[in-house]
Order: structure tokens, then C-alpha cells, then sequence
């Protein structure tokens, strides 16, 4: 089988491919079916994966073209990753609409015109959800995104669904939580801070946090939302609701209890080098996302949260110690 | 003022012409202004409104062109009334989504353009709920379409909020019952049995039921959502929450209860008239929408339902008797 991941050289995508090739299998039509190539689309060549079965393809994802030639009838395990972020969706419209919205329906329709009905795992977002909120979340709670990304999010999962019961993909949408400790730089989402107060500081750089210490965040670990995009693919049609979506289980902490808990696993020093600097754009996006859920749905679907913060910093550190060791063996 | 009215050829289109005719204003930036021209854009060209301020426009609503050509800076009143209806869009998924989709977005994108941030009152429809729904439905019961004409409609909803939160347009989505009884032919709505049901008998011609007796609808006469539309309009923006939407009052009724309503208003022939034919394809979208609402909002923001179904029955005769007078004087 062809695997697909757009958004594929970004940080989930390619965490998201090195999982797979070290699994070397995913489930098809006939059981476990072994993964003979891995394409990675997005707007930069992916880089760093060193393995014949990956495919790069630098690309517009809005472009059709594009699409009909990284989806092909063996192309029966679609991750659509790619998208324009929150703080940059706000901030070019037309952009946010043009990958976020017309992206993922030119990937839609080129499935459709396969005609192979792939697998289609999407990931969405906790934007979804804005303004007014219950205390905690439900499943049943209605959406109603207050930021161009939250929308173009909500759409998407419309349209997998009726994709879905058309009978053209077999869809799965996850609501992801905010992806905490991202590697790396910074990047375009509004939570882009939440990674940034953790991996900063462990390596001796400092950090800005746009938000007061009180701000809450709904989170859940790289290592934990692979696991998640894996799990969301390999469960059965049946296993999922006719919307098609799951909000992930995560965990809720403010920004002080994670940086309380970077300075039980990192020591003070780290906690030190977090700066406040208020950020009036980033917190009018942040204050409009939930903090709390209740994910009784996703937990019997068999999806996991992490344990707690402070694994999340000991996991992050420990990978960058594995990169920086790889690296120095290269060279 | 200028208004626009899409779907400015259909019945509703045409009926909600006639009433600002009548009216001769609307709300605006400065106060009540005067309607000046009212734009009836559709597929095919609007008849029968004999008025000087009336413009028809025959064009393709999804075509930019068009969609230039009818709105400017002065076009400050617009009712977005064209769509492809649930049978046809679920039977011709990429009309559905050219007209519904594409149709709407194009709308919003020429507004914003213009740069004037219109008043925008959208069609939607209760066909965004589906599936396993409360009894009784509420605002904040969830959307969760299960036709492609649903989604796409849930999908412009999300378009005119997030349009109207980032300042393009000022825009007001209204969630229509099913609207009895429509007059003229019946149409490629799912729901057209329920006008035909009565429109035919009252008129001596015998009519299909593809539905069980025992189907609840939930019921707007065209009366009351004519008035729906122009107080919509009229509302000041604060009187909208942030989604911009609003489940509009009806009435609800068995399909027995309806013909029996008939029954007293038109007598016992009309009621024989009646066959039962079963219809597979349209009792699968009917069964998915919801009968029972609880429209506190849209009560408590001056919105109103009819008070009897025998009074719609009445209603709907007595305006053809005037339509056959008004023919009869005209020959």
C-alpha cells in the first residue's frame, strides 16, 4: 500500500512517517497491509528521512495537479495534516482559505474521482469550539469557532463526513489538542507559545509567553498524537459516529503548572529563562479555545492521553539529546 | 437602498419581493431608508412583478461575473434565497455543491470586495441536524447533517459568521422549517409532498404521499417566513449571538393531522384525494430531520410561528383565489 501524508514535512508529518516506517505496516481492505511508500506532500521538499520507501513532493496543496499525482487508486492511507495555522489564517484570509478550505476539498475530490474510497485521516482542531463555552467540553457541545482557522477546521470535518457517507472516503476527523513540546522553531499558530516556554528554556535559550501564567491549555504530547493518527486509521469503519469525529483526550494545565513542572524535570535555571511579554493578538486568539473536555468517546474508541506534564518534559528533552547524538554521528 | 434577492425567481423569492414592494423600506445604516431597487438574480429570469424597482437577472449564482454584476456599493440589503434543494443536491452532488458551496462563498467574497458590509440574510434550513437527535431539538443541539444539501448549508452558516466576525459583511443566518404551502408546481425539495399534500387536493387534483401518515413535519407558512426575512433584516447587529443563527419558530404536525386540518377547512373530498404512494428514496431524507424545536431565541427576538394549520389551509386559498381573480382581471 501507498501511505499519504500532506503537511508531510512539517513536524507531526514527519514524526507521523518515522513512526510508520518503523511499523512497516498499516491496516487495508484485507487485513494488515505492509507500507510500500510513504509520500510526503507539502509547500518545501520534507527533509531528514533517510529510507527508499519515502516519496517527498513539494506542492500546493490546493492545487489539483498536485494532488492527482500523490494520490494514485494504491493510495489507500490518506493523513491530511497540511494546513495554514491559526495565527496566520486570522491574518491572511485569503491564504487560510485557500489551503485550509480548498485544499483539503481538492483532496476530497480527487479521492472521489479515484474512486478507490481511501482511508482519510484529517486532523482538526479544538478551534472549533470558541466564544461562550461550557466549564468543560462535551462531545455534544455545538461548534462555534470565533477564528478563521477554527472555521475552515469545522468545514473540513462537514465535508469528510459527507464524503464519508457518500460512500467516496472512508473518513476519520481528530480534534487535536495543542501539541506540546513541538521541536524545533517557532511556528505561525497562536499556540505556538505553549512549545515554545519548554523547549526554549531546557536549551538555554529564553522565551516569551504572550499569555498571564493563569492561561489554561488542553494538551496532548507529539508522541501521543502519533500514536492517535496511527490508531485513527487502523479502526474499523464501524468503530466510528456518522460525524466522523473524535475530540482527542488530553490533559489541562496552566501555563505556570508547566512551567513548574519543567523546573521539577529541567531545574530552575530553565523555569528563569520565561519571560512575560504580553501579547494582545495571540491572547484574543488563545482566550477563545477551550480548556476542559470530557473524551468518554474517544477513550472507549481506545485513544490515550499522556500521563502527565512532567513525562512530556523528560520525553522531549530525552529526543533532542537522540537528534543531537544523531547529528554528531553523521558528522 | 438597493436590495438583492437570490433565487429572486422562486416562490419564496418572489413572495418576499412583493412584501418590500408593499413595504417600501428597510432598515439601514441611517434609520429606515427607501427601497430604491430589489434585484431578483436566479437561473432563469423572475415574472410577474410589475413594478418599475423590480430588476430580474437570469445568471449563475456560483459565476463571479454575475455575482459583480448584481451587488455594489449601494446593494446594501442582500437575501440569500438560491440553492439547489435537498433531493436534487443529494441526487447531483457537484450541482449541490457548485450552487450551495461555491454559490454562497462567491456571494460573500463579492461583498467583501465591495467592501460596504451589507446585511446579509441566509436561507438555511434544518436540514443541518440528522441522525440521532433529542426529541426535541434545541440551539445547542449539534450539527450533524446527513445529506449533502445539510452540510452544505451548515457549511454557509460557518461561511456568514466568520465573514461577519472578521467585518465583510453583516450577516444573519435563519434555520427554515419546511414551508406549507407553497404554491405552483411542486419541486425537487424532499419535503414537496408536504405543500402537495394540500395544494393539489384544495385544487381538485388528486396527490401523492411518498411519506407514512404518521411523519411529523415541522411547519412555517410562507406568510410567516416572508416576515421572518424582513424582520432578520431588520434587527440590529446586536441583536445576533456570535453564531449568527437562528432556529426559526414553527409549528409541528403529522402528516394525519394536516390532511385532517384540510379535511375541516376544504372538506372531505379534498381529503380523498389523497393516495398514498410510498417513496423510498425521499422517506430515507425526510426521516433524518428533526420535528420538535425549542425556539426560545428566536421568540425572545421577535421571531413568530403560525398559530393553526387550518388557518395556513385558509391562508393558502384564499391567496389563490386572488391570484385567479387577479388573472381573470387581467384577461
Amino acid at each position: 500500500m501507498r501511505v499519504l501524508i500532506t503537511g508531510g514535512a512539517g513536524f507531526l508529518g514527519r514524526t507521523l512517517a518515522a513512526r510508520l516506517l518503523q511499523r512497516g505496516h498499516l491496516s487495508g481492505a484485507s487485513g494488515d497491509e505492509r507500507i510500500d511508500r510513504i509520500t510526503l506532500a507539502d509547500v518545501v521538499r520534507a527533509e531528514g528521512l533517510d529510507d527508499p520507501r519515502i516519496e517527498p513532493v513539494a506542492g500546493d496543496i490546493a492545487d489539483r495537479a498536485l494532488v492527482e499525482r500523490v494520490i494514485t487508486s494504491e493510495t489507500t492511507a490518506i493523513f491530511h495534516l497540511a494546513a495554514v495555522l491559526s495565527g496566520q489564517a486570522e491574518a491572511d484570509f485569503d491564504l487560510g482559505m485557500r489551503v485550509n478550505l480548498d485544499g483539503t476539498r481538492t483532496l476530497l475530490e480527487v479521492c472521489r474521482a479515484t474512486g478507490h474510497c481511501p482511508r482519510v485521516v484529517f486532523a482538526s482542531s479544538v478551534a472549533v469550539y470558541g466564544g461562550t463555552l461550557p466549564e468543560v467540553v462535551l462531545e455534544s457541545t455545538p461548534l462555534t469557532p470565533q477564528t478563521s482557522y477554527g472555521t475552515e477546521k469545522a468545514i473540513g470535518e462537514l465535508l469528510v463526513a459527507d464524503y464519508t457517507r457518500k460512500g467516496f472516503i472512508d473518513g476519520r476527523s481528530l480534534r487535536l489538542p495543542t501539541i506540546v513540546v513541538r521541536p524545533g522553531k517557532p511556528n505561525l499558530a497562536a499556540s505556538s507559545f505553549a512549545s515554545g516556554i519548554i523547549r526554549e528554556p531546557v536549551a538555554g535559550v529564553e522565551a516569551a509567553c504572550p499569555v498571564p501564567d493563569s492561561t489554561g491549555v488542553w494538551i496532548l504530547s507529539p508522541r501521543r498524537v502519533v500514536e492517535a493518527f496511527v490508531h485513527a486509521h487502523d479502526l474499523p469503519s464501524g468503530a466510528w459516529p456518522t460525524t466522523r469525529v473524535v475530540n482527542l483526550p488530553g490533559i489541562t494545565l496552566t501555563v505556570r503548572e508547566m512551567i513548574d513542572a519543567m523546573g521539577r524535570v529541567a531545574g530552575q535555571e530553565a523555569v528563569s529563562r520565561v519571560k512575560f511579554v504580553p501579547d494582545a493578538r495571540i491572547q484574543g486568539i488563545v482566550k477563545t479555545w477551550p480548556v476542559r473536555f470530557r473524551t468518554e468517546r474517544a477513550l472507549a474508541m481506545g485513544f490515550r492521553a499522556d500521563g502527565d506534564f512532567d513525562s512530556i518534559v523528560r520525553d522531549h528533552m530525552e529526543s533532542e539529546e537522540g537528534a543531537k547524538r544523531e547529528a554528531r554521528e553523521k558528522a
